[in-house]
């Protein structure tokens, strides 16, 4: 259908998620494939009890009030649950660095509202979360990148990438989407130090950081920027390292329920640009995250999230080592040390996008890796989601990845051969 | 704190709502003060107990479902209906035109960053929604007005503000909000026509369409348009106006459930960008929705909060009759057949920002009229809510605006005397 919208569309639409990974995208959701695609957490261990008893609270003795409008700001007993939820992993804010967000998603748009100006470079991990590039690109947002090896942000790449004057740079430290790798102290240390050294600040986006399945845990950028001697910091929050969390993976992403802790300037700024936004977040739901989180459920709730996924992470590498014998062929994978992903690289000859085709005809999907380069790569690259599926799908769906990469490897060998 | 931030926001943070404005709404939120600033529903008509049996249903069937990510376009059978419920008003669109949104205001949000490029001009009313002002001049909106008088958009001054090349029209047709006014079949039908025939396409907004206390139901923009013979059309959606609606009045804003009923092409549009902006919306909250709407609960429910909010308009009109006696001394109001603001106009020399200063020390505030006049305009205009206030409150709330209103009147006097 033609109609009068048809050629007044802004110049930034085009600047949206390309159809290429839109398509491949709609391919993962086909019936009777599995899916390692979404990252979505197991829904078999949302506490809907938990949930269930919160509600009927809520509506019983608040009702009048969940089902209000509210501040833009968001619910101020869940915002001081968050201060001294963060405080325990050595964040330490008070409820006026905190805005509560539809998602983290949001807590992104609202950010590339407030800080991007179109043609800005900013500073990120090669590859990174789609949505973020998603949120920020919409804005005009251009891209430097520092590459990541296992151990994330290789930090010493960091000078080149901060010469084009980035207006910020996004890390994700902890079990990065989408690669699964996690940086390790001194690698934090040494990009606090860049941010002060060149003046550049930080958004740490940190959705999965409670989510560890061995090793212990780090600090995350946030903690050490204040604890930085070298930086002449004293220990309190600096407002430099603007952080992101939610409880999308620890409670249940369909509350969306999430929150961006920033210095209060940076905050009235946030909630000026909410509130032409979308005014607030569910009351309701707020209410709800609160009343179920705030007696300690989530710690509690959080060892058994680790328990059930840590499992299944080993199963799906497991598999992968049954898929995948043979390491001379150059498939290999990361191991997360938390999280939902793994991170899986094809030899250098094999496009993912292709071989996505390939998979769902075998019933099985996953995402493509170069959909998370802003400047370009990855086309050999896969990311694996493990938090979702039962043993069995996974065991299953890496059988038969391992069934399809091996036909076009031994196609690769048949054509070179010839 | 000066931090890292502090030079970096983007431009279009300049165009944020002004301080002046957001600091005379602080001003609206003092303790004992009477206030008839906002534009809340009255939470004594929340259907609590509907929300609370939904809840528990939602919950005990499909918790899983419910507490997942789910669809950017939102729940298929909260769509589906939508398009039964706008059917009944003579909208007849399917599931793919809608949208789920947070709010009506992430309507206009998305709205915003699909269509308007830095510079755009939007054709509105003067004066207009100041959410919709807000949202759309984040993205560099510029706007050309249309007058309005006691049956809403002047219509007669219509070609004057199209000769701009408006990018859009933005409408109320109906109990407009800010003044409460209504445009009659033939204004519409005129507004349908200029549309057609200059080419330039419509966004419908329509919050209050079904709280109505008196006169006949009219025809939305959106079904107008279909019907237009004189431009052709067959009777279908054309997909030139958008329609936008909520439950925010019909049942709850801090469900923060609405929708936009739109082309499909621009639907796709909006997906992408809400896709980069929160994802989706909170799934529970639009499960919960469905629930308790499906089976004709709303259309019930309307009945009883039109009783109740006709009577309280009621209540502010005869209370204002009570304050303003004397019409010779240019006080002057609208009388809404609907919706929840009333319009009051003070004589010319008065200034209501400077009022709303003496109003909130007598304990009553109320929104300044010249918060809704992209252009300027309006500095002697208040906006008055009815619909959150008891009958006592109003009555008492208008007492002390009229003497406050007195004061300054008796003063202007003696100053012109002397």
């Amino acid at each position: 259908m033609s109609t009068l919208w048809n050629h007044r569309y802004a110049q930034r639409t085009q600047r949206m998620t390309s159809s290429v990974i839109r398509e491949l995208l709609k391919l993962t959701a086909l019936p009777d494939v599995i899916s390692f695609a979404g990252g979505l957490p197991g829904p078999d261990l949302f506490p809907v009890e938990e949930v269930k008893e919160a509600t009927e609270s809520v509506l019983e003795t608040k009702g009048r009030v969940a089902l209000q409008y509210s501040t833009t700001e968001g619910y101020a007993p869940l915002r001081d649950m968050i201060c001294r939820h963060m405080a325990r992993y050595g964040i330490v804010v008070d409820i006026d660095n905190i805005l509560i967000t539809s998602g983290s998603q949001q807590a992104l748009d609202l950010i590339g509202k407030i800080l991007v100006n179109p043609g800005d470079k900013l500073l990120v991990e090669s590859p990174t979360y789609l949505g973020a590039i998603q949120a920020f690109t919409m804005y005009g947002a251009e891209y430097a990148t520092v590459p990541t090896d296992d151990d994330g942000m290789v930090t010493d790449r960091l000078e080149d990438a901060l010469r084009c004057g980035p207006k910020f740079i996004y890390a994700l430290p902890n079990f990065q989407n989408p690669s699964g790798v996690t940086m390790p102290l001194e690698r934090r240390e040494a990009l606090i130090r860049a941010s002060d050294h060149y003046g550049i600040p930080i958004i740490e986006d940190d959705p999965y950081g409670q989510l560890r399945y061995e090793g212990e845990h780090i600090k995350p950028l946030v903690v050490l920027d204040a604890e930085c001697l070298d930086c002449g910091h004293n220990g309190k929050y600096t407002g430099n390292v603007i952080y992101l969390s939610t409880f999308s993976k620890t409670l249940a992403p369909g509350l969306r329920m999430a929150w961006v802790a920033a210095p209060k300037e940076v905050i009235n700024k946030l909630v000026q640009a909410k509130q032409g936004t979308d005014l607030q977040c569910s009351t309701f739901d707020q209410m709800v995250a609160f009343e179920v989180g705030h007696g300690g459920f989530i710690d509690r709730h959080v060892q058994r999230i680790r328990q059930v996924y840590g499992h299944r992470r080993n199963v799906m590498l497991a598999a992968l080592e049954k898929a995948f014998p043979d390491r001379s062929l150059g498939v290999k994978w990361t191991r997360p040390l938390g999280g939902l992903f793994l991170w899986a690289t094809m030899p250098d000859w094999l496009d993912t996008a292709e071989l996505l085709k390939e998979a769902v005809n075998e019933k099985v999907a996953f995402v493509p890796g170069f959909a998370f380069y802003p400047c370009g790569g990855g086309h050999n690259t896969v990311r694996l989601n493990f938090s979702n599926a039962r043993d069995e799908q996974i065991e299953e769906g890496i059988a038969r990845l391992g069934r399809v990469v091996m036909r076009q490897i031994e196609s690769h060998k048949s054509a070179a051969k010839a």
